[in-house]
């Protein structure tokens, strides 16, 4: 499989991460690698599929897309299930499983994020590889339902010629690990456009003071939503002045869409409020600047790693944590902040890239941004 | 592929619908084949697959499943959409594509109805045959999410083994018509298990009189679910005579579960009522003795064939025809009827099967259910 | 105020609880009072209204109505909140605080059963109450959403007239108690109907076995709903027989519709699934004939006694309890059949009335159901 | 009743709203008076309770609060139903009669906006002017389920003290008129706070262009949430800098929290499509700066006035209007942009106030925020 990220031109400047940047002004701290991984037991993986060039069709391409694998528990998330729960701010869009999700409470598989037209192939090949690593699915033990995201990445990506195989998919499995996550054009998020600049994957993290109990929350977002000049910087409308610059490359008819965001935390939280901390999520989306689109999917899944529920077992009752809901605040705001700070996280690191029929999706000029967000800001900076 | 139903010996005796037996007795009468095809334009198609025997495993089978499609207009669904809308009785399964149909209110694929590890294969060939057909999906279109509907048939079937292959899923959608609308251990029914009893593919229909509006109403439902001590027909708590007729059976540990229904009718819905019919689906699921067991994925879907919502249109507003809400109750009720002869009509067609490990699916018991039934009733009978 | 019940005529039989007639023929036993106080710390309270005879109007009745009380922890609720939840299966009505207790997943209220008109005031009287009880409240504390739901009882009661007072409403909660609770023509209970015959306030319990856990579960309803010739007991379609019989006084034109049930229980249940059980008592609603008509208000509203969430503390976490989910299937099951014996029970003992304008409400004709009902079971009767 | 807004000293800085000020750099221009009342036959009416000072108690007072009412036809509302829809983003508080509204997807009373404790009077006034009006209701018509929504604006008003009277509600109803909207400390906002400011009523309505269908948004809010330090002014962070101004006053230990927002349009949109409009003006709230806190109850109710459904038809099929859903993209930004002005607009005019116990609510700093603003935007105005 090709991973070669297209040509960067002498002239390419460094994609660097917003808070390196200077961007964010945030009230909580990230974790130590700003990242959904900083929740103790997540692991990320991508598997990024990017060859051909030109004209799109009879299935040869070109391909701009892949597939990442969050893996919500390093060990066997399959036996000792988190508890999980969702929210669909638009429900143009889909992961397949949620509906089990929101069901029991629980997420029992890996949660991949691909394109649109792979949802099925993904799960597929999800299947067949939870039956070969439990090989008792479907026999002693009862069947899984995969839990698979997608955005459409047809701008870009050749998308109908469904270039996800299932190797990929074993591939983001596999070599999902914790510490730092790759950002941009990278597995899900590789054909992903945001705000009319190249999107993709981006991730970020929050650690309460001990105080507000020391939790931390993480969010990785698939990011494929939006309009430039609705985008938002920390609230600073930078889109507006943004998009008279690119007016020549604002020729996209119609509307693409969508974003899947998937957030982690080890605070004990029960399903009903990671329900109520994914709607926080859909508010930060809003924040960087979705309307949620007619035909855009803004889907957020999320869970808790705190407590761990048991498939086999011989007892009737655990005695599980749970947080106390007034003391849920904190971690709605650090919910926000994380994922305003994801989403531009994929902006920033996500590099310009052309795919079908010269398609050149841009990237988001660091220094203009910084530019406007500095002009903004008071004087003595609050970074 | 191979169709061959198990071998009926000569003492088996003939499957008959619940109707003919007399079983029915509702206030509403069906349309012309009781059949969800008595709704205008909606078609119906099976693959079938029946091969091996013995013990499960090596991805050699056996295998005891298939692929039901329900299309919901026989013409072009993705160009001129009707509209749909949805209930989730108990989550603990998967309809993938509801979010966007709950969203949109539309629905613009084949429905395919499978087993739970063969969804992503569906998905998977739905998108191929629906690209194939509309080359302009994921370019000059948008992309499509297939509606895949699944229930567990690992009691007969190697449903790891995900025998389900894409020329299946194309062979339901183009064999899919109006009329006669096979039953019991056919398509996405095959391996399916319904109160202890065969269960799988059952369909039934109400046409209301024209007072009330003479619309059609019909459901077509793959029956998973239950316990045989809780069947009930027209009510009649039946299962608990059956039950310790058949205690040597009742041998399986797990609760499989699970039921989709399908609602289709030519009223003029918007997709809030849509969901309320869906409502009275479940229901009729529960009047016939279902009480969504916790790993039983009870989900309906429904639409309207009344109104057509054009993909492609220069217009900005549509004209449609609503009813008016005071004039649902007929409906309601008719919904409720449909379902409990639906799946009746899954238990009486269902023929006694033998899966993978020997284990025996017996048919309903025709004989003894009719004379419960029979007793029950007041001398002068109604049906 | 004044409780006078009808005049019993001399021809009149006794009201009799469904079980002692050998109406139920369940899986599982009820607790001692068959009540929804069989759950430990739940207490009922009723208030009455009954005055007035003829023509309505003029706000001088005739009153048929009252409020019954259903105080879900005998200590301190407010103080020691319980978890919540529901579900509605038909919004045509209305429980005021419901949208807190679903996103909350806590009751920290006594819960209200009146008819329509008479929300608000039974809303501000508790307020009231709640302000007396804890002045705390709206100062140091936080405000309170206390939770009323609702029937009408228009076709018996001048609900116009609005005939409950503050006063009531007091009295309802102060009387609350556990042990026997009345039924029938009291409470919130007092003018309703159901299936065309006399309803009102029923409730049935189950405690499952020491090896499914050792739970109670109980449910109480204020049932109002359905038309005579759906009316099914123990799933027998009895409303068939009935039906012709009652010609004459099958002359209401509106559906009246509605019920509201409330289930308890000290299994430790979580919101997500208090909620599941609250769709289990749909089931039973719909298996007693309800079909959810267009105007019918079908909610429940659910809760668990076993774990307390304390209002005051300086903890972050609290350690719970929680029920395995693949250990549910009996709680469903037993919410079920506690729900039918409810409603069941809401008919049995409900007498006969005359309320506005000369309408007479006749009660359920026992001798002929219990015929009904002794033909369609075997001849060894297994009640 | 008092009205007296506090004393205005002398060098208190009138309120302006956003608008002129220049604080709104939008896409979309607002209707003739900005205000929710540019949506045809929609009218608004006040009643405001002011009286009393000092120690809270005793029933005495002081009194900061009142009621709004929205009127979402001029005519006759009960017999000629709007379409309405909604979206609870944090159910931590209440619109009763909600659940009626998302189920028939219909609007048949006013809207009234008033504190959380007086929630119960205001259903009951509203009930007994319903049935003055319409003396058929609980009747030959069917009975009425308010629509009231709260917030708690008990850290100004003494809640427990219930000031809200049955003469109130009556008032705003039938003052309500089309036309210019009175904000901030007025009718139900009268003693609410925004993001530890004086917050209140406020409106903003947003006109399509032609090509965008023409039609007009409104938003009304009754807005009481949210921090200073996350108060966002067209996306500007500008409450860090605020915040450190006024450290004393940010002496509120607990969370109020709240907003109820109420969007009404002439675009012919069905109740789904209403319920997407809903989820959009909570993006606008969160852009705002809320986290939508543990106990601030966000809920969003909205209407169409363009269908009118009767209540008193011998037809069974109304023909309706829809817009095609590909279209609603501008509305969905109108949305966003008049809920953010709204609330804007709500602390704009929201004057400094004195309540309980000594507590000050201060009013915006308006020239502060517009400094920070004007440095935020490019040299040349945009506005």
């Amino acid at each position: 499989m090709d991973r070669t990220k297209p040509t960067a031109g002498a002239s390419r400047p460094v994609r660097v991460r917003a808070r390196t940047l200077g961007l964010v002004a945030d009230k909580y701290r990230p974790g130590k690698y700003n990242a959904i991984t900083d929740v103790g037991g997540v692991s990320v993986g991508h598997a990024t599929v990017i060859h051909g060039k030109g004209a799109r069709g009879g299935g040869r391409g070109p391909a701009r897309t892949g597939v990442t694998a969050i893996l919500p528990r390093s060990g066997n998330v399959f036996d000792e299930r988190v508890m999980g729960g969702g929210f669909v701010l638009n429900g143009a869009g889909e992961i397949s499983g949620l509906t089990q999700v929101l069901e029991w409470g629980l997420i029992e598989t890996p949660i991949l994020l691909t394109n649109t037209l792979s949802v099925g192939s993904a799960s597929q090949a999800c299947v067949k590889y939870m039956v070969r690593k439990y090989p008792e699915i479907g026999g002693e033990a009862d069947v899984v339902i995969p839990v698979v995201g997608e955005c459409d990445d047809s701008w870009l990506n050749d998308i109908a010629g469904r270039h996800l195989k299932e190797a990929h998919v074993v591939e983001a499995i596999e070599s999902a690990s914790g510490g730092p996550v790759e950002e941009g054009n990278v597995g899900g998020g590789t054909g992903m456009i945001t705000c009319d600049f190249k999107g993709g994957i981006g991730t970020s993290s929050r650690r309460l003071p001990p105080e507000e109990g020391g939790y931390t929350i993480g969010v990785l977002v698939m990011s494929n939503f939006g309009n430039m000049d609705e985008l938002r910087v920390d609230g600073i409308p930078v889109g507006r002045e943004l998009a008279p610059l690119y007016a020549t490359y604002l020729k996209r008819e119609r509307s693409y869409g969508s974003i899947i965001a998937v957030a982690a935390t080890d605070a004990p939280l029960l399903p009903h409020q990671l329900g109520r901390i994914s709607k926080r999520v859909a508010l930060g989306i809003g924040r960087m600047g979705s309307h949620a689109a007619h035909g855009s999917g803004e889907i957020v899944i999320s869970f808790s790693t705190a407590n761990s529920i048991p498939r086999k077992t011989r007892r009737m009752i655990y005695r599980m944590k749970a947080l106390i809901d007034t003391r849920m605040g904190p971690l709605y705001r650090a919910a926000i902040e994380a994922t305003e700070e994801a989403i531009l996280n994929a902006l920033c690191m996500g590099d310009e890239m052309e795919g079908v029929d010269g398609h050149v999706a841009p990237a988001l000029p660091l220094d203009i941004v910084c530019d406007i967000v500095r002009r903004a800001r008071p004087a003595p900076s609050r970074t």
